[in-house]
Formats: C-alpha cells, sequence, structure tokens
C-alpha cells in the first residue's frame, strides 16, 4: 500500500506531546496526519496553575475549532477523524494539580484530564519518581489515588514514576496503566529507560507501552534517525506483544531553554535532576508534520499493514476504551 | 521554696500548644504563668492558608498587645517575661504550608515561623509521618529542607514523624532537632509514643524531648492525673538526661469536634488514620490557668528546684538560643 494513504487513513495517536500550545503547533499535528494525542497540561504546576491551564485550553479549542477538539472518549476522537480535525486528549505528567486532594481528581477529568503521570521525575504524596535517590513505593494516599483513578475513569501513566512505585502502582490498579512515553533500558541504561523486567510486567498486567522518540534517552542520541527509533519499538515489541504497543513521541515543539530548565530542576526550581544535554528529534522526524514519515519508515522496514494500523493507533484506542469505559 | 512564688519567677515554655487561638486563650495562658509557647498555626494548610493564619496572627498581636507578643529570639521570650506578656513563638506541626517551594522556608521564617514539624502523620514531600504503614525516609528534597531549615534557623520538630525519617532526619540535620511534644512508647505503645531507643538517639545526636500530656497517649488515658504525667517525664529525663527534656502539652484549649476530625484524617479530609476518642487533660491541668499545679506537683514530687526551673522552661531557651542563633 502507498505509505501517504495508509497514513491518511491510520488513526494516529499519539500518547505523549509535550509542546508549547499555539495555533503553529496545532497546525503543525494537523499537517502530520495526527488523529489525537495526549497533551500535557500540568508537570511541576499546583491546583490554581493547573486550573489557569485548563482555562487557556477552553480558549485554543475556541478559537482553533476549524484544527482540533476535545476528546474525552474513544467515540470523540473517530469522530475527529472523520471531521479531519485533531483531537485533543488533556494529560498530565505529574499530580501536582490536585495537591492534597484526592477529591480533585474527579473535578479535573470532568474538565477533560483523563490520562495522569503518578509523579514526574521525585516523590510526591504518591509515590516516588525515577530521579529519586531511593524509591519508597506506592505511599497510602497513593493508594487511594489509584483507586480513585481507576474509579473516575483516567488512565495512570508510568513513564517518569520510579520502579518500585511503577511496579506497586500497576498491581494495585484494577485498570490497565501506561508507560506512555519511554525507552527500553535494554538498548540504552538511563534512569528513564525500563528494563526487560518492566516492560514484560507491564505487558503481563494488561498495561501498556508507548515508545518515546526523546533523543537523551535513544542509544545514539542526538544522532539518531527514524530507523532507530523503529529499532526500539521492535525491541519492546518482543517483550511486551504487538498489541500492547504505540507510539509517544515526547515532542516538545516551540519551547525555549528555560522550558527545558524548569523540567529538570525538581518541582521546577529546586536542586537539578538531569542534564538533558541537545533537545532535537530524529532525522526524519524532526517537527509533527513529518509524523507520514513515520509511517513510511515503517513500511520501508517491511512491517505488515495490519501492524502498522494497530502501532499508529489502534492499540491506543483500545487502551483507552479499557480505562475510559463507553 | 514556695510554689506559687517558683512558678511565677520561672521561665515556663510550652513546646507545643495547639488551642483555638482567641483572647480568652491568651488570657488563660497569661493566668497560668506561661512565659512563652511554640504556638501552632498551620496543621494540614497549604500555602495561602498558613499565610491566611498569618495574617490573622498579626490583628491577635494587635489586639491583644497587653496579653501577647510575638518572639522570634531568646531575648523577646526574656523580654516578655519582664513585661509580663506571654510571648508567641509561632510553629507548624507540618511542611504543607510551603508546598513544594524550599524558598517560601526563610520567608515564613521572616514571618516569625520558628519552629516546624517535618511531616504531619503522613507521607509528604520531606518524609514520612507516624500513621504511614511504611516510613520511607527522608527524601531529596526532605534533604534539601533540612538543610535549608538549618541555614535560616527554623527549629526542625519530630513529634508527628515516623521513626526512620525521624532518626535520618537527625542525622543530617547540622543543628540540634526536637520531639516537642511526645511520650515514651516504654509507657504505653502508640505509632505517637517514642521508644527507649528513639528517645536515646535524639538526646545523644543534642536533640531534644518536649514531654506532652495529651491523654490519648498516656497509659491512663482520660484518667490521668498529674502525677502520671510527671512519671512520664521522669521516665524520659532517666533515658534523655535531665539537660535535654521540656514540658510540650499539646493543649487543644477551645477546639470543637470539628477539628479533631479534621486532624484525624489524612490531609483534613481523607482517611481516618486515628481514633483519639475523648480529649480531656489530665486532672489537675484541664485547662491552660492551671499551669501552676504542674510547678506544685513537682514540688510535692520533691523534685529539686533546679530541676524544675530547667524542665519548667530553661531547658528550651538554651535549646531555642543554639537553633535560632543570637
Amino acid at each position: 500500500m502507498d505509505a501517504a494513504r495508509l497514513h491518511a487513513e491510520s488513526i494516529v495517536f499519539d500518547g505523549l506531546v509535550v509542546s508549547k500550545w499555539s495555533r503553529p503547533v496545532f497546525e503543525a499535528m494537523r499537517a502530520g496526519g495526527l488523529t489525537a494525542a495526549n497533551c500535557t497540561c500540568s508537570i511541576w504546576e499546583n491546583f490554581r496553575e493547573s486550573m489557569d491551564h485548563l482555562a487557556a485550553w477552553q480558549r485554543h479549542f475556541a478559537e482553533n475549532a476549524d484544527l482540533i477538539r476535545p476528546a474525552r472518549t474513544v467515540a470523540e476522537i473517530k469522530q475527529a477523524k472523520r471531521d479531519g480535525k485533531v483531537a485533543i486528549c488533556l494529560g498530565w505528567q505529574n499530580t501536582s494539580g490536585i495537591e492534597d486532594r484526592l477529591e480533585y481528581l474527579a473535578l479535573f477529568k470532568a474538565l477533560g484530564v483523563g490520562i495522569m503521570q503518578l509523579t514526574y521525575n521525585t516523590q510526591n504524596f504518591i509515590g516516588t519518581g525515577c530521579y529519586e535517590s531511593r524509591d519508597s513505593g506506592l505511599s497510602d494516599f497513593g493508594r487511594d489515588a489509584v483507586a480513585e483513578m481507576n474509579r473516575v475513569g483516567i488512565l495512570i501513566d508510568l513513564s517518569h514514576v520510579g520502579p518500585k512505585t511503577s511496579e506497586e502502582a500497576i498491581r494495585a490498579s484494577k485498570k490497565p496503566v501506561c508507560y506512555s512515553h519511554c525507552l527500553p533500558a535494554g538498548l540504552k541504561a538511563h534512569p528513564r529507560n525500563k528494563s526487560d523486567a518492566q516492560l514484560k510486567f507491564i505487558a503481563e498486567h494488561h498495561g501498556f507501552v508507548g515508545v518515546t522518540m526523546f533523543c537523551p534517552f535513544l542509544k545514539r542520541g542526538t544522532e539518531a534517525a527514524l530507523d532507530d527509533y523503529l529499532e526500539a519499538i521492535e525491541f519492546v515489541i518482543r517483550i511486551a506483544g504487538e498489541d500492547r504497543v504505540g507510539i509517544g513521541t515526547d515532542f516538545t515543539q516551540g519551547h525555549d531553554r528555560a522550558f527545558f530548565e524548569w523540567i529538570s530542576r525538581d518541582k521546577g526550581n529546586g536542586r537539578r535532576l538531569v542534564d538533558l544535554g541537545e533537545i532535537v528529534n530524529p532525522v526524519g522526524m524532526r517537527e509533527l508534520k513529518d509524523y507520514p514519515n513515520l509511517t513510511a519508515a515503517m513500511l520501508k522496514a517491511g512491517w505488515p499493514e495490519k501492524r502498522i494500523r494497530n502501532l499508529l493507533g489502534l492499540n491506543w484506542l483500545r487502551l483507552l476504551g479499557e480505562v475510559w469505559g463507553g
């Protein structure tokens, strides 16, 4: 099949985009043929700041209704595909936005936040992040939070979460959970990458793995091209199975150095946790508009069409349906 | 020596009062001959709510200047004694008020908060409380917080903190720390009470123990009288030495049931952590105004006058001088 046509027909779901939200980014998402994405709208923010972002999203939706629409259900994602719009699934990379209030989980879900990472890099009320010296696991408050996220239908994301907290969250959750954007430690050792055992464990518990192309965690770093990304996806598929894997690019398009400084420090301004170095996406997929190149590379690599469709989006949609219901 | 005169002459420092702040309570404190107290003004509150309390304290100080004065130094406590006023040392039983910002420690210190408990009952950004299923110790953020509290001169309180976090905080702190209000587990087993080993450990590290008379943690509970309290003090002195022990009543005068419900639940409204039952102070010291009875009981028990003066306040003042400087 023709790569352009396959891409245009496919549901393309990106499990993590954390770009600088603006009309140019929305235009790039549509130009890239994205159907939908988990769009980060809180990382270190507190309750009020997270609410401010949601208020800003109301404006984004109103002002860019020709390009994007909010999506809280799989049906709404499919409708966006039919309408030629990009479906925005709001997501958080932390739970700082609920501060100390479990009941805010339902409040934010009602405002469209359907995916939340339990912690971002360090320890919070719920558990421990991947850059903390010691992973103390899921707290009692964390167990209550997992139960509430299960109840209200928020997909639990563990990408930046520590290994012990991740394992306990996977065991505690009654619904499937995900690493929305990660790479295998089997290709490059890094605190953010997941070991073979971790990938196997989440898959065995009906979970999901979105594979990122964030260059600091790729084997060849900023030298990486699309083939390196496909290698990582294939590595994960061999462990987790091809029904439980999808895309989670971690596109940071439009952000400046201050943003990377902010995400690299504890709670935004504390101790430095990681030196990310230069951030540049793999050759062939430098920008969101280059998304069709990914489908072309998959075809060129000889992947069967069905596998490509599953990887690009159908697997993600099945997971979201299980967690969100309806 | 006459008990009334000894009490009137002594510096009387209460290491923990968490009463319902109002003119009647201030009147009771002065009637009881209190020189100064660590007055709780934040437990589960966030940044804004903690600031609101400090704003309210500005009003308390203005409207009750005949009874109370703020004190940030030992010299100010001694001045209050000379002036016949009660010195208010503002303190927190949690670090929820700084939310995720270490630099707020200096901000609150500048507003007079000179004593802070690292956690209240459960896990927060810094460490773990005494009612959490598992104590994961001091987090990386917690180590940064301890260093900053040392730097700005905030006395670290570990009364409601878990044993592992307490031990790590005692080791990490470059200044002496305290259990401002606790009882020995050797007299009654309870998650809030401290073992002989814990009492020995903090004393060996130049720390301090304030002994509470909070009935749920006393051996005879609501049946307890002043002699039971003296027994607990003597128990602690035998382990920690009589220079490192003081009073920390935990007077909750004026609070209603809603307050006790709020302090008994995680973060104020989460899962129930403890059933405190009836809260009533020991016979002979039901109210703050009854403080002279304590000195009388100490004399009656045959305690030497020097020991009584040290226990009532001089030990506390030495500790505060070491941590606050000046």
